[in-house]
């Protein structure tokens, strides 16, 4: 298959998210993939969306971003970068994005890739939007067929990101990131692997780490992606998208409403 | 009181944002309180983390970005741009982070923000650090006696951030900022204020919607702070820092563990 990865790390040779984007590209070629990395500090991505995405604009014209990306996108007149990375996503048929929690999210490089990829009538406006059906989204859009991954390193503790732990269960950390940004558009989005305690890791236990990422790059084809619900998939009303009484497990509450049998796919790691 | 407002819009003159800050600061002002602005886009404020941002580093050096933050906050050898902002933190009583949410969480400029600003020393790494007291956070921490709050605007109906929405709850989607930004350093977090459907909002509506700005504006000292539990009060177990068992209200689960009385403070709008 054809692998992309977007890597969002500032020391790409002697981090922890440098050996571990080596051991992920080695591993997919030798699987026999195709893969493309687009290194985003390496690139000097431009992270801030702001007029200069969009040339049509005239130096009066309100800046709306929303509809100037979409006429940008329409007349393809998206600058340069932002072209090859959309065509990058449609290349491909499985999307890493492999980056640090900061802060509890994305760090500002790739918050911004998001930013700017992301334009109306290729990420979001898609489809019939009507009563019945509230445009190609959550689960149908232009990355149907796809499959994505958050591949990520934090330095708390597992249990700090546990159930109960103070940050927030990981997932529910992610879910802005797997529901809201890769599910959004259409990518099925299998669970993350979440490497803990980065920042202590010394270099002689990175062969655990690296062997416990080759068991998750090996097993990929019979992983199971998240069940999150389809917007238009009969679960919620419109267009108030709200999920409809009683299709929930009992314990669910907050993020988990919108997969279904969380137990089963909510990663355990 | 002094008000620091960061303003993360592209477009300061003909959007709502912008609408809503002249109003915010004129209010503020006519208060009586001083107010200060930082007007991200307009300053080019750079978002990404990198190199650049610790002069100490030798070019060979192996790029840690908590420990360079942390020893250029201790040298005071921070960029200037970094030392402005952060010295802007600390005269602040109160701090207001106003932007749209883009793709769930905060543009990427205010997010370079905060990664450029929340040195090691600064906001984390402070305190004591042992079996009792998992460092000065969550609670604790220089912004200790300061108070924070979210002004946002989003593009979705309030319904597609309900309780059952399938954006999921707004105080879920802004708990990683609330409890992991604001909290974090030892902010009181106000609830945030939200305007829905911003970008269907005619210029005659705005005198509602400013008319709900004010009515917060003006409510502020009687407006009781997120109930976040803080980590070292006593309800969460150290070193794991996952909550106490039999703590939470019976319905609590996931993000909405991390406070008490959830149903009274949790945003009702």
């Amino acid at each position: 298959m054809k692998v992309f990865i977007v890597f969002a790390h500032p020391e790409p040779t002697k981090s922890l998210n440098g050996a571990l984007l080596r051991t992920t590209v080695d591993e997919l070629e030798a699987q026999g993939h195709e893969v493309q990395v687009s290194d985003l500090y390496a690139m000097k991505w431009k992270p801030q969306v702001d007029r200069d995405d969009f040339p049509h604009l005239q130096p009066d014209d309100r800046l709306r971003v929303a509809y100037a990306s979409g006429t940008a996108y329409q007349t393809n007149t998206l600058t340069e970068d932002v072209k090859r990375e959309q065509e990058k996503l449609l290349w491909a048929d499985f999307v890493i994005l492999q980056f640090p929690i900061w802060w509890y999210t994305m760090p500002a490089i790739l918050t911004g890739w998001v930013d700017r990829l992301y334009s109306l009538g290729f990420a979001y406006g898609i489809g019939e939007h009507s009563d019945k059906h509230w445009g190609d989204r959550y689960g149908e859009g232009k990355m149907l067929g796809k499959r994505a991954m958050l591949l990520v390193t934090v330095t708390s503790w597992k249990e700090h990101y546990s159930a109960r732990g103070i940050n927030g269960p990981i997932d529910d950390v992610l879910f802005p990131i797997n529901h809201g940004i890769l599910f959004y558009p259409g990518f099925e989005v299998l669970p993350p692997h979440v490497v803990y305690q980065a920042d202590r890791l010394e270099e002689a236990d990175f062969g655990k780490t690296a062997e416990e990422l080759l068991h998750r790059l090996r097993t990929l084809s019979d992983t199971k992606p998240i069940a999150f619900r389809r917007q238009n998939g009969g679960d919620y009303e419109i267009p108030t998208l709200m999920l409809k009484p009683g299709l929930e497990d009992a314990s669910a509450k907050g993020f988990s409403l919108h997969s279904s049998k969380a137990e089963e796919t909510r990663s355990s790691r």
